[in-house]
């Protein structure tokens, strides 16, 4: 019998990380082929190219596609989304897969979910039912109202895609494969790299060894011109708090010049004394840094899900994540600089919150990977009321 | 007071009928500006370029976009819809409206609202909430949970778009603007034009006078394959019936070729002798060519809206409808040769049903109109569960 | 010593005959890997779909690449060329070739041109150096400045390309591979198929056996307004002559509804007896239906290349064909119904021409990819004075 | 009598102040109707977003098209140049000028040449006939063939412009209005603005007042991935130097990020101390920073042209600026750190040049807009010979 062809579309680097474990389980296992499409920013120096990561993974790519179209701007945003549909049109015409995974809810998946679902492939939609602000909670709904086949990572989820009018028996749990990573590395005692020695990275030499805290801030799309705003009152409270503290560069949505500009700007007229910038960092090695930071700050979904298993405090600014289910390790507080400082103050004291498993207990992978090899899949659908 | 820009995208010639009263009511509006952009094969020929009626019906053209691929097939219909999305997010950054209408389901219309949603322009979608088999049916959902305010066509459709987990304020049951249109040409006692005189069509020169049905049956997508076997299975049925019958061409979609060339053959080999075709018509003339005639056989959603204001009998043929929903005027039959030529014998010789208001009541395109100019207008929000 | 990886682009039914022999011999060659890439019309079923043709003549298709934007005006040719840089940049991205050909001057190969060049992928270009009117004219000559080796169909053409700036030993006349196929069946007594009974077609039932003309007439682009009146001369000046006529659909460009309404409205409204239409032929039974009519007549550059070997009377309208080398065999006159009649009438009672080698001796196809093997492949060059 | 429609597509920074003199002559003459289209990198904040600059200038915009796709590597220059095929082919449509103006030779022009020249726009293109390495050369002639009116920068393009078969009364020689500027501020007789004060950079605080040169280097596309190592012998030549220089960062060609990773690492090493960097500046006033500057160092055109009037000596490296012609001020070095080193020392020392008016005479702008205004505009052609 031929082995299912999965075609899994990954669009940016942190989506490589957070399906890892399960392109892993899929390419181990015997009944299924993996179809490795890398595109978008994934692709892209900017945003850190996660070709060579994922090529050291050992996986072989099928394809690769440029699809970003620069401006950072709301209507290059569609543009990218629009070239996308074209380009893995195409790609799914070639490689003839017999279901198409699409990941989560940035705005470029829904080029995944057309391209397939228009050419009658089974869809599958992974981290479908959760709920967020801004446009990527219209995206994820559509992405369910498109695919087939859902895996979600949590009881609340699965009931809200049921809600949505899904078949009950085509909405399963496996829990997030993050979540699988977080379990890899969740034992070890110390961090066994020296950041700023193997990531370079600009900014401070810190004196990070006595603690110190994580930042990730994404700018918020359906307020892009606010977030130069933003950025700059996170600025404005880490630099008060003087704790040692390691930030990342935005990603590639709508706005992150703002947020970027912001950065740089601050950098240049405030000098901040206790802050080290990274582009980017290899998955485990992240996951690694904020076990053994104090808190992780900003709007990384990271905070709500890897965070929820590692119990790591959380300073959630903005709404981003808006409604998305949270442990709780997490703190919620508006992008304002007196209310990001005073919660950044409170946290970093904090001890470790105990693993929550409401993402998952760390084997979703292999779920995901056992399903796909055995679940009927089909390309059409009608809404359950 | 600046007026709000409303800007309507007509995909298909159909959709312009269907939406004609809703433009013009629009139009009308003091404190409304309407933006008419006309796309894909509304513009072509070969499905009969709409734009000759929309400019005779007084209406300007902000702007035109081809967009559609040939090919006739899933992976043409995808790119199309690609192709869409780059060119419609053009037309609106330049166009800058305060909202964007997208009607009902076609695939295509799927391009009309990312390009609106991710510009952050406030979408809206007429026709929602309704259920078919078919890429219609992922398509419209996906509108849906792309849109901010939805105008729907019956209180079933108004209750299912809330299950998805919209705002019920933001969910209207207006009624559908095809409605409208019947409502104009229902008092008419005869048909007051002679069809081949006006249209001239190929095919059998019909004794249509003493009665005729009406056949439209456009390929299924999700199984374009069958779209030949199918037309066959009519093309014999009502070869066997010896019925006058006037026979509209299908539209564009993926397998409309299959379709296409099953009449064609069909009409070379067996030269039907009850048969008459025609490429299109102007809308008010389709409508009163259905309201005079016995019957309409087939699978367009015109035996499900209009036809039910107009209570006439429909077979309604295969899974292209399936869960609309219709009115008593409705039999629903599978793609077989026999069981078509059954109820097309039977429902000839029915009487009209009576009026049903099902679809609404011929206010729709008023209604549109005033909320376009009276709601709150926002592009943001989060699933209501 | 890996071999040369050569990847030719056909994008049209006709061009796909005239490289036919270089594809084969490409194929058969030690040191060459033929990469054939189908696109554009010649993947449509309207314009003859070529992929049967090209599976059953036992070449694999590397690529299928659909790009026509349906529209068949200057608008839509543009956007087609776009869509096709877009998707062919990606295809030779992904097979990696070492030399891509691009083949004459339809407007839609400058694609092939820029994908190939802007990758820095060395260039071939067949049948550069020609002249002819309307838009060919200025993409063939914009393909020589983009191309690094010239494979020219005439001595005439050498020269040109030279005089273009372009380094006399990257041009070599081998010969149009369109002859080669002639000569394969140049040695055939009688046409050895039924055309009527093996092709189908419509229109009259010809008594072609005491003979025939054929007619093959595309718009002009630069003057697509004009198709249609154009196209209405030759039917008039046909029907007037009276003589059995095959007569072939024209090909894709912009315009050819034009010519393809006139077609059809003087078919249904004059009803012409002498004329019958194909969609198209196999290429050799192209050549054979030539070899065995009394003459050609149109604007088909088939007139001016094969039927120089063939030294068949051609009767060449308008300016399509300009100022493209000519044997004797051709005689011109402009698109005016008297003056194709009376060159008609007089053509179809000539004997044959004596062969010319104007345009080759049949051997083109084993030279080109002899050169290919063995030349010095590279993309950077600059203008030779 | 209704004005002429000229549209200009400028599609960089550089090209906008190279054709400023012409948009204004168009602008303000009464025959005439500027239709300014601002595209590609001129729209992006990373590459000097123009839009500013030239509103500020005074010109409406027509129409702004987002096109350049992130990767900058050969195949999204590709990509790119297909995106603008479909998007400037919309462009024209809409506003349908009656003659388009495409500019120099950067890769993407040649979308501006497609989308007119397919559409039947008479096609004007401006500085053909020059002779560089890299793809612009390519391109440059391609857009030479696709063009029906030239309006070249000097005696010697125009006879190469004859010379590759173009009419030679469509070939006038109207100078270059990159020179106009120059003659603006020509007079001046000391630089009234401090760089560092007026457009901040990074950098060094150079003690400039007592002498400086300029530093510009572009990538060379045929060899992008030998941008890091050309740069560095650059980098390393001046630091050796020690002399002060304002250095300007590259455009937006393939390979351009090899160039800034070149320059960001060696300023992270080497932090060099007598470098000054700028990202743009407005032309006039980078002009004036030539003019009262020792010396250009680099590959920029400007060192050919603006150079030539100004009588400034240039170290031009490489082979970008390859053949075109050029004045005595001009030296020309391989990308060798001793020979740029060798070349510097010794021009910082130099005497001013004679003026050269071997690119105009400072009025080409009015003579440009004169012929627009006065010339047959058409967009049929055949070659002359």
């Amino acid at each position: 019998m031929p082995k299912r062809k999965i075609c899994v579309v990954v669009t940016a680097r942190p989506s490589y990380s957070r399906i890892k474990s399960a392109l892993k389980a899929i390419q181990e296992h015997p009944e299924l082929e993996l179809q490795l499409v890398i595109a978008g920013s994934a692709l892209l120096d900017r945003y850190g190219n996660a070709v060579d990561f994922i090529e050291k993974d050992g996986f072989t790519i099928a394809a690769k596609v440029f699809m970003v179209l620069e401006g950072e701007n709301p209507t290059t945003m569609a543009k990218t989304t629009g070239i996308g549909v074209m380009e893995l049109t195409n790609v799914f015409y070639n490689l003839q897969p017999d279901a198409v995974v699409t990941i989560a809810d940035r705005f470029e998946t829904i080029a995944t979910s057309i391209a397939a679902a228009y050419q009658n492939i089974p869809l599958v939609h992974i981290q479908g039912g959760e709920v967020t602000g801004s446009i990527d909670e219209k995206v994820r709904h559509a992405n369910t109202k498109l695919s087939d086949l859902h895996l979600v990572s949590s009881d609340d989820a699965r009931a809200r895609v049921i809600k949505l009018g899904e078949n009950p028996e085509k909405v399963i749990n496996t829990g997030c494969p993050s979540i699988d990573l977080v379990k890899e590395i969740c034992a070890e005692e110390t961090l066994n790299f020296d950041p700023i020695e193997k990531y370079g990275g600009v900014g401070e030499e810190l004196n990070w060894k006595d603690g110190y805290a994580v930042v990730m801030q994404h700018p918020v799309t359906t307020e892009y011109q606010k977030s130069r705003e933003h950025i700059t009152e996170t600025l404005e409270a880490i630099n008060k708090l003087n704790y040692p503290v390691f930030w990342f560069w935005p990603n590639v949505d709508a706005g992150s010049d703002g947020t970027s500009n912001g950065i740089r700007t601050f950098r240049e007229m405030v000098k901040p004394k206790s802050i080290h910038f990274f582009k980017n960092m290899e998955p485990l090695d992240f996951l690694r840094l904020l076990k053994h930071s104090s808190a992780l700050i900003g709007n990384s979904s990271a905070g709500i899900r890897e965070c929820s298993y590692l119990g790591l405090p959380v300073v959630n600014i903005g709404n981003r994540q808006n409604r998305r289910l949270r442990g709780k390790n997490v703190r919620d507080v508006s992008p304002q600089r007196d209310e990001i400082y005073d919660a950044m103050k409170e946290v970093i004291n904090y001890n470790k919150f105990p693993v929550s498993k409401i993402y998952g207990n760390g084997e979703a992978g292999k779920k995901i990977a056992e399903i796909l090899a055995s679940s009927e899949l089909s390309f059409s659908k009608t809404i359950n009321y």
